[in-house]
């Protein structure tokens, strides 16, 4: 398996531990590092790796099973570091991801996580929405 | 230097190039690789260095100075990759970033930014904000 298909592996086992509502697969997703970090949409930075997992188990616990998808991921690799930036398709709307792992053996496990509102699809051109503060 | 501080004063490049709109230091901000990502808030991900350089200055052309803080960057090393996880003070509202740096030489470069809203800030602890989708 290429750098680039394993670590499309591991996006994908992290985005069917969201799916499913799996704490358990989640946990495993991500790295046993104490220095991980995780931006839900909306929320602050979450940073350690205890603070992480709660965050999940919380989601987790007081939500529908969120039937996420996630379209079109890319990944760029960057020696032990690679990262895949995607789409989440959520009842609620669309996010942007940026999904950042880093090499543990034979394995890439889960470093940092970014989501955030996007106005823009898969199928479409980068367009800058009405309203953006940047 | 320590790796920590570089990382934090290419961070520092970044922020001070988006406060003075100053495109081509912007350039000098990013990697030369053609690898690179930007996620400005609300838009679609924006692959590859043309693309990205030509965002910046669409946005320093289209608006006034935009102002912008970087509050409370923390950063993680992880060899030759790094990030820094920050708040940004805009005049429109709050984001939370990531900045992803790669060691090129002696110094760290740009190869990937995310910015999304966020209902938090550096002094308060992360909270779930009503009407998060996540």
């Amino acid at each position: 398996m290429s750098d680039t298909d394993s670590v499309l592996f591991a996006n994908e086992a992290f985005y069917r531990a969201f799916a499913d509502g799996d704490a358990r697969a989640m946990e495993q997703v991500w790295s046993g590092r104490d220095d991980i970090t995780c931006l839900h949409p909306g929320w602050g930075p979450i940073f350690g790796r205890a603070e992480v997992i709660a965050s999940w188990a919380a989601i987790f616990a007081s939500a529908q099973a969120p039937g996420i998808d996630c379209l079109d991921p890319r990944a760029r690799i960057h020696g032990d570091v690679a990262y895949v930036v995607c789409f989440e398709q959520l009842p609620g709307g669309r996010l942007a991801a940026t999904n950042l792992f880093a090499r543990e053996g034979a394995v890439w496990k889960m470093i940092l996580h970014q989501a955030g509102p996007t106005g823009a699809g898969p199928a479409s051109a980068p367009e800058r929405p009405t309203g953006s503060i940047h």
